[in-house]
């Protein structure tokens, strides 16, 4: 997680594009001009419908990519998409892509099964070769369950992101259970990573930002504030900000007061910058990337305002 | 469900084969074989290491299905071993060939995330086209991060089974917290599967079992007493029974007096059945088909003599 900080200080930005591919909201003029392309460069066999599909999926991804690597230091890849499609080898590919242009790749899978299961899944998104720096996780299935993702990840240097509290509306329903003791559920999976933390990573618990970072939706701010306290030096992925209702203001607390050790995920709201009633008048669907890149420099520009004026107005006087 | 209840009484067992194909528990003798069929049939030409090993995979699966067919009632597919491979196009492939076998096909992928892309999930095993008769899912994004999935299933006439107390030794870490209000967490996801069953189908609830069934691990036998009692109506998928220690009279209790309502998985045990103390003398390597239809049929026998004993013991006298 160290590179990630790194990133973000070299780019100033605390943005991680989410890139969530859905069919029906890549806009028609791009399909167009892929499939004009198709026809130019292969005029003489038909083209299958198939190959067109994922010809368009796959260069709208890497246009994306395109559009805002230079700006964000992070790109998450939501695998749902690709697999609805049976697409999951352009999934790969488009993570490729994304190391290349030097970001921090984030496989967003929400995997989590018994422990042999586990081992599989890990040794899917986190070995050597895998693209990817980072997976998230789910905790239900507590240690035996999660173990074989850090393992793993500590040998070959990367992350993993453990859902604690998730942005969506109803996250409360489980994750905000009272327990007998006092603690909610939310904070005693936060407390089952401060262990994991230590047993995997002794002496980064006091160095450094762990391996083992945390998902933790922008969209709770009261409980984001005591996960922080409570987490000690654990990276949060922040997901919520913009499309789901989250402020800047809302996900500043997420930051340590260097403003490092968190990322601000952005999936709709980059990806459709060019619907949004800041940038309609400017962008259409045409300029959708230019939506993009601009989109995602002003969510960067707001988000280290707001960490700032944060800091400014809670700092020692 | 019904369909799988009717199944049940027709083959007389309770036993759902599991399918987790991991290259190195392949027999050597079985690769050994598909490679030199692969060998005969193309002579000419030079045959790759990858195509070998695909067709080596789901020959295996294919092997397996058809050893196990005409004994078991039900097989669940676990996604993580394709997807560490990069197979998923096998693994859906080996789904239709299962359906065609006249079984009930459980895609056990275990997945959840928020609404728009559980969404996203839910088409990709619950669609109308999909092999797939039900689904494995996580219950940690509450409510919005379900729905989804109950919505299609309940269009498309399938099923979904929500983690709710997993096998695996660590399973206690989360799902049992005890709750400020005397409950335990899993139960609490029992509850609110409840309520989710009577939101969805509120006549099916009082009539026959919903299509929201739960994953309660055999391994947990006090538990799963408890939450057959809480969850009426609701078709249990019962991992732990085998491999993993859980014993037939340990997952007699998840059953109703008349043997339905329940499924109990055994992976391992029969995939590798050959292994087995019980069986080693009699199958070897070569013979690991066989050995997994004497698996099927042997744990079908020794379940319904459990379950029988079970209600024997405690029917009214």
């Amino acid at each position: 997680m160290e590179r990630l900080n790194e990133l973000i200080l070299q780019k100033n930005s605390r943005i991680c594009a989410g890139l969530d591919p859905v069919w029906e909201e890549i806009p028609k003029s791009f399909k167009a001009s892929i499939i004009s392309k198709m026809q130019e460069d292969n005029s003489e066999i038909e083209i299958v419908e198939e190959a067109v599909y994922d010809e368009i999926i796959y260069n709208y991804c890497l246009s994306y990519i395109d559009a805002v690597a230079d700006v964000v230091p992070a790109i998450k890849i939501n695998i749902a998409f690709f697999e609805k499609e049976g697409i999951e080898d352009i999934f790969w590919e488009v993570a490729e892509y994304a190391k290349e242009k030097g970001v921090f790749v984030i496989a967003d899978v929400k995997r989590a099964d018994i422990g042999s299961t586990s081992k599989a899944y890990a040794e899917t998104y986190l070995c050597e070769d895998s693209p990817f720096d980072a997976i998230t996780i789910n905790p239900y299935f507590g240690t035996d369950g999660v173990e074989p993702f850090f393992k793993l990840a500590k040998e070959t240097g990367k992350g993993v992101f453990v859902l604690v509290k998730t942005s969506n509306k109803s996250s409360a329903e489980i994750q905000d259970l009272k327990l007998e003791d006092g603690r909610y559920v939310y904070e005693a999976v936060a407390d089952k990573l401060v262990e994991w933390k230590k047993e995997i990573e002794p002496n980064r618990y006091i160095d450094g930002y762990s391996m083992i970072g945390a998902v933790v939706g922008a969209t709770y701010r009261e409980q984001a504030v005591k996960l922080a306290g409570r987490t000690g030096k654990t990276f949060f992925l922040v997901p919520g900000y913009g499309a789901q209702g989250a402020t800047a203001s809302d996900v500043a607390v997420n930051f340590d007061w260097q403003g490092l050790g968190a990322i601000v995920n952005s999936s709709r709201g980059i990806m459709q910058a060019y619907k949004k009633d800041c940038w309609k008048d400017k962008y259409s669907e045409e300029t959708w990337k230019e939506a993009a890149h601009a989109e995602a420099e002003r969510a960067t520009v707001e988000i280290n305002k707001a960490i700032n004026r944060y800091f400014e107005r809670n700092r020692v006087k």
